[in-house]
C-alpha cells in the first residue's frame, strides 16, 4: 500500500495512493483518518492525484542518515577507499524536509550543491536495540530521499550538519510503500537524472547491492544508540554519480517499485 | 520568569517556578495552561517544587550545537589551535534529551564519555535569516545543557552525531530563564563539578567571555541555513575541563543566575 500526504483544497491529510503507475492508470488519493501507523480508515473522500499536491509523506522527528555506504561514492567524494573510511552516521534536521516538486533552494554561500539519490525507510513504531534480522518489524515502509549536500560547506565545516541541513535540502517522497516485500532492498536499482539547460542525463545508475552496511545492520547500528520513533526517516546512503546542480536544473531520483522523486532547483 | 516542565501526581505540565533560589526560599511550581510561548495563564494549581519532578524544560524539534567555540577546549580535545579549527555546527537528536536528575546511561560500546557544560538558549518563535543584533527577539530564554560526548566514537566516526546523540546524552534544564537581561551572556561563569567515588571536584570553571562565536553570531550563522522553530535548543559550546565519567559518578553544571543541572551516571 502506498501512503502519501497531500494538500487538497480542504487542507492536509494522509491518503492511500491507489492505482498501478506502470500502466498509466490514473492514480487516486483516498483520504484516511489520522496517520498511516494503523490500518487505514477511509473517510470516503478521494481525488485524482493530479488534482491534489503530494507533500513530504512524513514530517519526521529526526532524519538519521548513513554516510559513506557505497564504496564508489566514498572514492568520488573523499578520494579514499571505503576500508579506510567506513560508514558513519549523521543527522539532517526536520526543517530540511520538503516534498515532491518542491524547490531545492540554494543560498548564495553554498557554491557546490550536489544531489544524492537514496533509498529511505520510514519507522513504524518506537524501537531501541533492534536486531538486524528483525528490521522489518519496525519499518513502516520505503520511500526515496535526495540527501542534498553542499560539498564546499561539507569540507569546510568538517561536520556535515550545515552542508546537508539547509532548508529544502531533504526532498522526501513521493509516498511510503508499506509492502516491504514489494521490492528486494538488497537488489534495488537507484537512478538519478539531472536536467540541465534542457538536456536530461542519467547521473546515478546503481543498485542497493552495493550498500556496504545492509538495511538490517543499519537499523541495528542506529538503534544501539538512539531510540527511533514512528515517522523517523533513515537514509541509507548514496551511490556514485553525484554532481553539482544550479538554479534552473531539475533533479529526479527513481527507485523502480517505489517511485520517482523530482525537484526543481532555485536560488534561495 | 522561570519556566519548567514538571511531572505531578496528575500528569505533566509547564509551570512557572517562583521564589528566589539564593536565599533558600522554598521554590514553588505554578501550573500554566499550554506552553511558555505566550503570557502565562495560571491554572491556580501549585506545588512545592520538592514535591514534583522537573523534566527537561522543553522537547525540542531540533538541538543545534556549536562545536569548537572555546579555544581552550579545542586545544584539549583536538590538540589544535582554534584558528586552524574554527567553530562548526552539529545536531543532537531530540531523543537524546533528558531532564534534571535523569540518569546519563552509558552503553558498553561508549568507552570514554565526557561531560560538556554549556549555556543553551530556547527559541521562542519561528525564524530564519536573523541578524546578529536581533537575537533577543527570537529567544524565549536561557537554560543549561550538558553536551555529553563519547570521545572514542567521536573520533572513530568522524561525524559526531552518534557520539553526542546517544539516548540520555543531552541533559537539559533545570528550567528556562526568560528574563534575557537577568544575566550577561557575554560574561557568564560556567562551571561543572564531577563527583567521583564520593569526592566532588570542579572540572570546568570558565566564562562565556571565552566564546569565539558570540550569541548573536551563532543565531545569525544557524538561521542563515536553517529555520528555527519554537522550542528548538541551541547549545553554545563547551569550555575546557571536560573529562570522562563512569557509572556511579554525578555531574553538575552550574551557570549562576540560570541554575544548576545535575545528573547521575549509570550503565545503560
Amino acid at each position: 500500500m502506498r501512503y502519501g500526504r497531500i494538500a487538497t483544497p480542504d487542507g492536509m491529510c494522509f491518503a492511500v495512493i491507489d492505482g498501478a503507475e506502470d500502466n498509466n492508470e490514473k492514480l487516486v488519493a483516498k483520504e484516511i483518518e489520522g496517520t498511516p501507523f494503523t490500518e487505514p480508515n477511509y473517510t470516503g473522500r478521494e481525488w485524482a492525484l493530479e488534482d491534489v499536491k503530494l507533500l513530504a509523506p512524513m514530517l519526521p522527528s529526526k532524519v538519521v542518515a548513513i554516510g559513506r555506504n557505497y564504496a564508489d561514492h566514498v572514492a568520488e567524494v573523499f578520494q579514499k577507499s571505503a576500508d579506510s573510511l567506513p560508514p558513519t552516521l549523521f543527522l539532517k534536521p526536520p526543517t530540511s524536509v520538503v516534498g515532491p516538486e518542491a524547490a531545492i533552494k540554494i543560498p548564495e554561500f553554498a557554491t557546490k550543491v550536489e544531489f544524492e539519490g537514496e533509498l529511505a525507510v520510514v519507522i513504524g513504531k518506537p524501537c531501541k536495540n533492534v536486531k538486524a534480522e528483525d528490521w522489518k518489524s519496525v519499518v513502516l515502509g520505503y520511500t526515496i530521499v535526495n540527501d542534498v549536500s553542499s560539498r564546499d560547506l561539507q569540507f569546510a565545516d568538517g561536520q556535515w550538519a550545515r552542508a546537508k541541513g539547509i532548508d529544502t535540502f531533504c526532498p522526501l517522497g513521493p509516498w511510503i510503500e508499506t509492502d516491504l516485500d514489494a521490492v528486494d532492498v538488497d537488489d534495488l536499482p537507484i537512478k538519478a537524472r539531472l536536467t540541465h539547460e534542457g538536456v536530461t542525463e542519467t547521473k546515478q545508475d546503481s543498485n542497493s547491492q552495493q550498500m556496504i552496511m545492509k538495511m538490517g545492520e543499519i537499523i541495528e547500528f542506529i538503534t544501539a544508540s538512539m531510540t527511533l520513533l514512528p515517522g523517523d526517516v533513515i537514509c541509507t546512503g548514496s551511490p556514485a554519480g553525484t554532481e553539482a546542480m544550479v538554479p534552473g536544473d531539475y533533479i529526479e531520483v527513481e527507485i523502480p517499485g517505489i517511485g520517482k522523486l523530482g525537484n526543481p532547483i532555485e536560488r534561495a
